[in-house]
């Protein structure tokens, strides 16, 4: 059995800069399901904070009112426990921003683990960031959204994570599934 | 690290008979998500059927047609990655059903296992149900919607699965996300 501890841990779901079917960058629209089931994960497994980094001003709008109906609207009388969810959302307008905001506040460089459902050539396992975590740094998990990750973002991060597989070769999960999984792999109890 | 195997595993998402908020049984609505997410989990996971449970005959149709779409309509040319994954959807109308014509298709009775996120009396750990899959028994796994599975499918179940928990006693997971760790937990390689 995997022994549980509370990591020193920050997911990002980034919007811009994705791709496209055809491979093209884009900066994709925010899913409502996406806030909620990232944000009640990241409260189950203890993430520091939720960051939803998009550069467009309708987006980052959207995002304000869809946290503030919960946090402080109606929903957060009707369901107290997804306002403890969403309250660790923070909007941002890019990586590179979101790294120096928890660097800063760390005193020291986040370590930055993009993840992708393609293999890339030096991959690294859960098995390592599970350790690398144990050690009490800083890490952000950055989640892609549309058909995943730029380029651009891979080749900046500090690593890239694993892909998740099951036993069917199929690697097409939705984000929010595959966030669960890393998360759980990562920090979670395996009974 | 765990060995990889493809189980004799069925999956079913209950719209009926589940609670709402105050505890009373309702039937809920089809969510669109959980029918792409769960099928994609499935198929990543060698799933044999993906079980959509309903009664209500306009809830039936709904989820015919977001199927057919996927299968048959645009969606087809459009990502044939999401047609394997949504063929495995059967809708039927109740559990009992299910059971019936996985039991009568195996030639032995389905062990049925749901799923819960309180913590039952007698729960099924993860170890468990893990080793009863390898035995290559047919079992079907209940997913609730709303707030959970009536307590009858609970004490109709032949095992009711210990619940997901992080590092954080937080235990408010969508079905979605729940659904992915389980999934990943029982046959996922953990590298």
């Amino acid at each position: 059995m995997k022994r549980l501890f509370t990591p020193n841990l920050y997911v990002a779901l980034t919007h811009y800069p994705v791709i496209n079917k055809n491979g093209d960058t884009i900066a994709s629209a925010v899913t409502n399901l996406d806030l909620h089931d990232i944000s009640r994960l990241s409260r189950t497994y203890g993430v520091r904070a939720f960051y939803v980094i998009t550069p467009l001003q309708d987006q980052k709008i959207l995002v304000e009112r869809i946290v503030s109906h919960w946090l402080k609207g109606v929903g957060a009388a009707y369901n107290p426990k997804r306002r403890e969810a969403l309250e660790l959302i923070r909007i941002s307008d890019s990586i590179r921003d979101v790294s120096a905001h928890i660097s800063s506040s760390e005193g020291q460089a986040v370590k930055t683990v993009a993840t992708c459902a393609r293999t890339a050539g030096d991959c690294l396992s859960f098995r390592r960031l599970r350790a690398g975590l144990k050690s009490g740094a800083p890490h952000l998990l950055i989640f892609g959204t549309a058909w995943g990750l730029a380029q651009e973002v891979l080749d900046s991060a500090d690593h890239v994570l694993e892909p998740v597989t099951g036993c069917t070769g199929y690697n097409h999960l939705s984000v929010r599934t595959a966030a669960a999984i890393i998360l759980d792999r990562l920090t979670g109890k395996d009974g």
